[in-house]
């Protein structure tokens, strides 16, 4: 028996259209490359993107026809995230740090039709221009730099656009978006967005227990709109009528902080590499930024050390852990306080805000084990699996052999994790990165945390190397703090207060710097490959 | 080009299993007949909604079967709100207050194939046990009563569950549930709820501005479970892992405070005539109960009163006025203050907080008047009409011929509405309580609101009468409070300081009680046949 309920689909031009109606005189703030502020309200947003969808049907977009984005967290990308899907193309969103090679084979394996691009970013262009062929380059322009040969003006392209708008019919299930998740190994792989997830992800990211958005809110994502659509906040905001704050190009520490106090920012979000200038500022000159009391720092990415934790709380603020991929739309857990967080001691709460929290309504994730799918006992390791409506079921046309999902159908996050009987998911390693020891797993997470927690330490990375007899031991990367002075055995002592011996590291380096991939993430690879001469027994 | 997204179904056999994992120690509190109060977890519920679900395909019950409930609000019928959906079945929750011959109707147009029934509810059953043929009756037994004649035990029922409990796979699209709507005219209807709508309206319904529900809340809906899926508080609470609070039979005010106060409930929902009794009691003992600060109380079925809204403003309290339809799951609009609403007076702000809100996220709104789509302007009135993923697209097998959607699939809701600028509707009548005096428009809502204003009237129903030279004119029909002393010419004289003189009633009539609805509405109809004879002129 059907439900006598409207075939009604889940679109983005739903939410386009909710939030100019509703929510007309709500505030977009974003920042200039030139430091400038510019303001105007969703009612603007709303005119704009709608001319940019109807500009871009004009152009003679197709439907599923990709738009290729290279640009900063600003008021123009936003309107893109909307004009582009409304119009029944895909807003193709390019990671502007990674390297030209890579990104001219994103373009080209995406079929990117147009390009919108920053000019600040056209020297990126640049790198791999030759090696693409976009139909048209359309420049958001905020210098008064002439047009590159061949180029066009956004502004103009939504002048073209005459006010007779009419959405066209779009299945739930199409392609709204793209993103390429460029892993350690094999060529970038391509998601493909659904509108019917994007809004699903938008509903169950706006309930209180994960980002909790309402009218009264005001957001400022730090993470790049260019990353996995931002953790949804700008379309979760744009749902539910929040002001939006944008950083444009400016995500250093002082302008970040100046404009999370003069605008009133109730909730922020970026990667902890984001956040330790932050933390460091604020510690120094407490009396310097105003920021709302309560104001919530998300923190995803990669994990948040419980020592940031600790002092955002100290500091009044809340922080938000949050988990989530780029095949996930992407969040997939957030760490707010259950309940039974009351009961607990100060250190088991900070213990569990460091995990990386539970999972949304409508994620299922369960671990699978060496035997089977593992207790959730706080204990036993295994990979983590996800399954639910915002999360991929393929890559867009691979060229590698993939092996992410299992037989029945869940995604294989490639994470190793434990998750406790609250349901707190903890990520005590990449499948990749952890290291087997004599049979029995090292989480180079749990021990990379605790170094990160040391006064003297400013970074660490622990890797496997091969071992004789126990097949893999502990190699720890160190980066110390300036004028810090610490032998390996100082550091060796420091982790034996808190590990069994044989999760003690054999040997520790002393490194310049941690090398990070192109999102701000470890990549253990350069050190495993840097120190794979190593041997110890 | 289609997304890389799961083809992941919306039903409630995902709440309930989130719910389950997740938020197992949470509390279910009921109060049972003979007041004893009752508690459980989510895991307890869990596991008995499962159960129910199991026993009920071992009893036969085949997909889209219909399972008649004849409950209160408590924990077992939560159950069922689970158990019969997650089984395939299609829970269809009777109205106990309806007359003995509606009810066989409506059981006899659903079909429904089981019954379960509450003990203390067995005389209403009795009234059409003879017109109806149920397979089997399970009966909720709170006393000791041995079981009527062929009836069994509902514990029984879940008893005979051996525990190897697999979902059946269900489409989205599927009935979940069913609820009649027994209008002033025709047979009742019947609405069928499918998985995808109530999925969706969970989601919508929990974020900040509607109901705005985490884990540390704890909601009492007073509002019937029998009565358009309880406005969808249940299922959100279950969603989001908040505690739930039932009343039982227990509706009078004291029991209802009572549990206010102390299972610390946060979130509460009824009609109005369930909030007179609550604001008298806490206006004349405002020290008796220490209910919450910021506590909420959502209002719906019929317009809160101003007054009513103060009332409870003035105690520290937030009024939620909420306006929603059997025919949409039910929530369309609710009443949270926007950002403009802080630069409005406090008689501008009362004035918002009295009308019925805005449209929640994915609930579309228009306003049709004589000439077509009329203006957001706060004047102009029209029907109301919607469309969104949770909305009837029509009535299951209906018997009498319907207009209720126009040609262009938008539900006619019969309210007329106006809208302003901000996105508040306001309902000024049903279309068929609209008068129309000389072509234009008199709200007897709004003529019956400022009455109920006065401080010696209790309640006041406004009706049209014809009239030879103006087509219709208003009728009064006003309850005095005790001891109150007012003529007709009075009741005239305090209208006239808001209305127009055109808008003031010709007559005023001075009733014992407004005549109602099962559902606490007025009913205006028997007015209107009362005073059939009246002519002015």
């Amino acid at each position: 028996m059907r439900g006598t309920i409207m075939d009604y689909p889940l679109t983005l031009p739903t939410i386009l259209e909710h939030a100019g109606r509703l929510h007309g005189d709500q505030e977009i703030v974003s920042r200039h490359p030139d430091k400038s502020i510019h303001r105007y309200t969703f009612a603007d947003f709303y005119r704009r993107s709608r001319q940019l969808a109807e500009a871009l049907l004009q152009a003679g977009l197709k439907p599923g026809d990709r738009v290729g984005t290279l640009c900063w967290n600003h008021a123009e990308h936003l309107e893109m995230y909307f004009g582009v899907p409304c119009a029944g193309g895909v807003l193709h969103t390019l990671n502007l740090r990674l390297h030209a090679d890579e990104l001219a084979y994103i373009v080209n394996h995406a079929d990117d039709r147009f390009l919108i691009v920053d000019d600040d970013l056209l020297p990126i262009l640049e790198g791999f221009k030759e090696k693409v062929s976009f139909e048209r380059i359309f420049v958001v322009r905020h210098g008064n730099d002439p047009l590159p040969e061949g180029m066009e003006d956004y502004e103009d392209l939504l002048t073209a656009a005459e006010g007779t708008f009419v959405y066209p019919e779009i299945e739930e299930t199409a392609a709204c978006g793209m993103c390429y998740t460029s892993g350690t190994t094999g060529r970038p792989k391509g998601v493909a967005y659904s509108h019917r997830g994007v809004v699903l992800h938008t509903l169950s990211a706006a309930v209180p227990d994960v980002f909790g958005l309402s009218m009264r809110d005001c957001i400022l994502p730090i993470v790049p709109m260019f990353h996995a659509n931002a953790w949804g906040m700008p379309t979760t905001a744009v749902m539910t009528g929040s002001k939006i704050v944008f950083t444009g190009p400016h995500m250093d520490h002082e302008s970040v902080l100046e404009l999370l106090e003069s605008e009133n920012v109730t909730l922020t979000g970026g990667v902890p590499t984001v956040w330790l200038p932050v933390v460091d500022a604020l510690k120094k000159e407490p009396e310097r930024w105003k920021l709302k009391k309560g104001m919530k720092f998300v923190i995803g990415g990669s994990a948040a050390p419980e020592a940031m934790i600790r002092d955002f709380d100290n500091m009044g603020y809340q922080v938000i852990h949050a988990w989530g991929m780029t095949e996930m739309t992407p969040i997939g857990t957030t760490g707010v306080p259950k309940p039974a967080f009351d009961s607990m001691s100060k250190d088991e709460q900070f213990a569990t805000l460091a995990k990386q929290g539970i999972p949304l309504p409508f994620v299922e994730i369960r671990i699978m084990g060496d035997d089977g799918l593992a207790p959730w006992d706080g204990n036993t390791m295994g990979e983590l699996q996800v399954r639910g409506p915002w999360i991929a079921d393929s890559y867009y046309n691979p060229d590698d052999p993939i092996f992410s999902w299992t037989e029945d159908g869940w995604f294989r996050t490639g994470d190793v994790v434990t998750v406790d009987k609250e349901g707190y998911v903890k990520i005590t390693d990449r499948t990749k990165d952890l290291i087997k020891s004599g049979g029995e797993w090292i989480s180079s997470v749990d021990v990379e945390n605790a170094l990160m927690g040391h006064p003297q330490i400013k970074e660490a990375a622990v890797i496997a190397m091969p071992h004789e007899k126990w097949v893999e031991r502990p190699l720890a990367c160190v980066v110390l703090e300036e004028n810090a002075a610490l032998s390996p055995d100082d550091v060796r002592e420091f982790l034996s207060q808190k590990f069994a011996k044989w999760w003690l590291p054999d040997a520790v380096e002393f490194i310049d710097e941690v090398p990070r991939t192109s999102t701000g993430k470890f990549q253990k690879l350069a050190l495993r490959e840097r120190f794979s001469a190593y041997r110890s027994n």
